[in-house]
């Protein structure tokens, strides 16, 4: 279903050439590397200096985060709600995994999936994909930076489309694990460029259609912005919406801190 | 600060004589232990087998729960968020600290934070309160089956009085690490007696001003009972209000069913 001419999220949608319709599973599409670009200026000199650690992806300085040390960090006010779903996503994802990030934005997330699920025979594979253009090209030139094995940078598939047609891009007998989303505006981008409600819901009803059993719908929904109140009440309808006998639907979120982000995670049973 | 007369909590209170009012801190009052009763209704053949692995605690055929496989078990419908609770106690207390158990019920909380705070000095405390007297009889019907080591039992104080009198029972000079609350009917017992949103906001003022700093209150709030929802607003009202310079307020929930408990984390800072 194409979704609505109205929304936000279509301002800027380029179909061509970064989007590549429904590869076979047999032969996946080359990844979209474009020449390396400078990143945008969100891309801070930490985040240049260390993009895996930036990712929430183990540094020989940094260890990898584990549950326990997340949540508890959480609960204390030492670490943030993105630390705890990338720690969750550890748990559930496995080497060799197919993955989604639904809105790469600069590509954090997309390099932590992609440390997740590459293994050594290079089967996994990361289906990223935002609908403004200059996220793509943030999120492949950090990739370019981050990865230096070519090998593994190829195991990323970008596409510059609405998350909300993931359908299109992710073949249909590969088993999805890990559907990530991060709803907002893009870091350092144009912040009327915003994810929408009726398209976020619209991109949560095709998740929960490719997810595999025992996979995990991952939502961490900014709402400082205006906007962002009316995204997070479609995520929490879309996921109390969900049967209790084939999901379970749960939230995490500070409450004394009114726009902090929250975090929804949505586990396919 | 007398709570009102109105409350419900007051149907059953009985002062005398399980109440001690402030024992010194040099001389803590001896555990109010009565002779051993049946348990009520509520203790299940499954709970009176293994007392132990009922209050989540370790047992030989059951090793504790970290907060990783309870927080992933939660998200994956396998935990229940009582043991969420408990994983984050025990990586919050610490052996010899002094705790709370504001709502004992049938003792399973109490027992759980005994096997958290009892070390080999035996300097740990547990003072559990619970306003109906069948609530305190069960729990200490419940310590004394499960804890053979009578020194250990000896530090859980056990009060028959309302929760949001516990500054009354714990010494001044005590720093409290945790207080929990488990806010609801007592399972098995009158279900027309609950606590109640005046005294319990009562108590989580209380329990505010007596927790040490690193401290944690935790409150579970059953809200499938006439009332319960009132009580969240009360709890959630209370946990927004905290400053976020001194406070971490955190609620974790399921989404998708309604009546499910909801898990409410207060850290000070």
């Amino acid at each position: 279903m194409p979704p609505p001419p109205h929304s936000h999220l279509f301002r800027s949608q380029t179909l061509t050439p970064l989007l590549r319709l429904r590869p076979s599973s047999n032969s996946s599409p080359p990844p979209l590397w474009r020449p390396r670009r400078h990143l945008s200026a969100c891309a801070s000199a930490a985040r240049l200096a260390d993009p895996l650690a930036a990712a929430g992806s183990a540094t020989p300085q940094q260890p990898v985060l584990g549950v326990e040390e997340a949540v508890v960090g959480f609960v204390t006010g030492k670490r943030k709600a993105t630390e705890v779903a990338h720690a969750v996503w550890r748990s559930v994802v496995q080497k060799g995994d197919t993955v989604v990030d639904a809105t790469c934005g600069n590509g954090n997330d997309t390099l932590a999936l992609l440390k997740m699920v590459a293994d050594e025979r290079r089967q996994g594979c990361v289906y990223g994909m935002d609908i403004q253009e200059s996220a793509i090209e943030s999120t492949s030139s950090f990739l370019q930076m981050a990865i230096n094995d070519g090998h593994e940078r190829e195991l990323v598939k970008l596409f510059s489309i609405c998350h909300s047609r993931m359908e299109e891009i992710v073949p249909k007998d590969s088993p999805v694990r890990l559907v990530a989303f991060n709803l907002g505006y893009l870091p350092g981008g144009d912040k009327t460029v915003i994810t929408v409600p009726r398209t976020t819901e619209l991109a949560l009803q095709a998740a929960s259609r490719i997810l595999s059993s025992g996979g995990l719908i991952s939502v961490l929904v900014y709402i400082g912005h205006p906007g962002g109140r009316d995204e997070l009440d479609v995520v929490e309808s879309f996921a109390s919406s969900l049967p209790i006998d084939t999901w379970v639907s749960c939230k995490l979120q500070m409450v004394n801190r009114p726009i902090a982000p929250v975090l929804i995670l949505l586990n396919k049973k």
